[in-house]
């Protein structure tokens, strides 16, 4: 992990900081040289494939300007963490470009690594490269983040068959309401307790690793909701030549989802067009479905069957009645 | 690789220009699956360890804002390509984050897109994933790259012996007089074809690939020279834990550099100090130099004898009657 300098003029502090902050995230990964050179070696067992993934977050895009540092660390780490555990590998090791802003207080800094350093020990994974620069624009964060399976074990968008199963991990819209609530809608008749957990998902995804690699090739496909239900359950349709419905009154909620969706029906529509849930949606051939319920207890995860695969093209939200319920615009948001 | 969306409002575009401009790049590595899916497979021979190092450049820090976008995507890949090519590892694959700012033309990408494309085929490499997202900032690039060598086998910062002979390859300077030219500097002297061939050093980088994987086991020690000969040396002998004397008159100049040099004898110092030469400074055993010329002649690549290791800490710039060139402040440039 090398700072890297300005065309013109030094920045000896970027290689301080560096030492200070980031050098002993890597601490336990021999192969990293604590970040004192300018690559890192990755070694893995003779018969696993590596995974690989990169998804970089903006302040003011992806997380909000005033987020606390540690969760910002968090979810950075665990936006990449989702998309490992759906397609079922073990989290390995990262590497993270940090562009800071040049006001950017040491504190901040403090509380970031601190945040990596908890989700290191949580996900057992370790930094082992990178690199650190100075923008005049927003702080921009960027995550390569290895993990390993069984050769050829990886899941795919591609592959789910007609007559598969929907299923998705944990519950859904948490995030979104959490966002909402950060943006200044009061949601009134929710108690303290119960906005802490919306905003706290917001915040601070729960990727389902464990139970993502427990899944192994169970799943025909899997993808991780990140842009919303049905956009993410198109992908999967798309990539697989398939359609899809899912019955709207499945979708799993979260005790304060539930209030919120009791008081106005359509915020289930909403929920299911607006993203950053970080669960896991995978089909699973209907004579196998036995095998998923086992698994999610294993793996002490929240598991339900919200749809199926059909022929033909196109995905489908559906009422009780098999109605098909009109998909809201996502980015119209009702505060 | 996926389009990060924003928390609220859809940026459709940019799957379009996903698919239009970058999957293109992955269309020849069947394991990043056309950057349809959200992670990639990377996979090596049993016996093989893989390099992998990251860095990021930005726009006003690490290039000019007005350069062609071909030359910018073809620097944000030999800056990286550099590294591997100093730690001894044959190219394999990259992944790329961009941040594009809104009002980024398409025909910017499709010139960037160019860049990227001619590069691969050029160091036998692929794109296999990363992420777009929109910046309010400066364009920011990153890219994680990737490459193979024999396991045990990378090259370090540290190995560095006194007795050592210190090696680099090409020319140093040119980058350096290049961005002094776009910045303004008339080297009045200097024929226009001279000032072009300064100014694409310092847009285009060569890294020695080629002779980086032929050094092999040879070098004791090694580092790419993107700080400064002498920064970059120093990042040797401090991990070596010895010192390093490098003969002024001794550092490879090109027929421009030299001519800028010779009207002004002090341009040595500063372009000792200054970077983005992206050539391997190696150390070498005295006893095994005469396989280093052979090596250098199978490569085609100038190689350069220009210090040796010492005892004791400290790098020393030193002159021909082996007095110590104070070393000028980087960042201080003479236009």
């Amino acid at each position: 992990m090398t700072p890297r300098r300005r065309t013109t003029g030094r920045v000896p502090s970027e290689f301080a900081l560096i030492k200070r902050y980031f050098a002993p995230l890597a601490a336990k990964a021999p192969l990293a040289f604590g970040l004192e050179d300018d690559a890192a070696i990755v070694r893995v067992a003779k018969t696993a494939d590596i995974v690989v993934t990169k998804d970089a977050i903006l302040a003011g895009v992806h997380f909000l300007e005033n987020d606390p540092p540690d969760k910002i660390a968090q979810k950075l780490l665990r936006v990449n963490l989702s998309d490992l555990a759906a397609k079922g590998a073990t989290p390995l090791a990262y590497l993270m470009s940090t562009a800071l802003p040049s006001d950017m207080r040491e504190s901040w800094l403090a509380a970031f690594a601190r945040g990596l350093a908890k989700d290191q020990r949580s996900f057992g994974i370790s930094l082992i490269g990178g690199d650190t620069v100075s923008t005049p624009g927003p702080l921009t964060l960027s995550v390569t983040m290895m993990g390993t399976l069984p050769r050829g074990a990886m899941r795919r968008r591609v592959g789910a068959k007609p007559g598969d199963r929907i299923f998705v991990t944990g519950t859904l819209g948490d995030a979104y309401f959490g966002l909402r609530l950060l943006r200044g809608k009061s949601f009134s008749w929710l108690g303290p307790r119960l906005k802490r957990t919306l905003i706290d998902r917001y915040h601070v995804p729960r990727p389902r690793v464990r139970f993502g690699v427990s899944l192994g090739r169970l799943a025909t496909s899997a993808i991780d909701v990140s842009d919303g239900l049905m956009a993410d359950l198109e992908h999967i349709a798309k990539a697989s030549r398939v359609g899809a419905v899912v019955s709207v009154e499945k979708i799993p909620l979260s005790v304060a989802a539930r209030a919120i969706v009791r008081r106005d029906a359509g915020e289930l529509a909403r929920l299911a067009v607006h993203g950053d849930d970080y669960e896991i949606l995978f089909t699973v051939p209907a004579s196998r479905i036995g095998a998923v319920g086992r698994l999610a207890r294993a793996a002490k995860t929240r598991v339900t069957e919200i749809g199926h695969i059909v022929r033909g093209m196109g995905v489908v939200l559906a009422d009780r009645d098999g109605g098909r319920i009109p998909l809201p615009q996502r980015g119209f948001t009702h505060f």
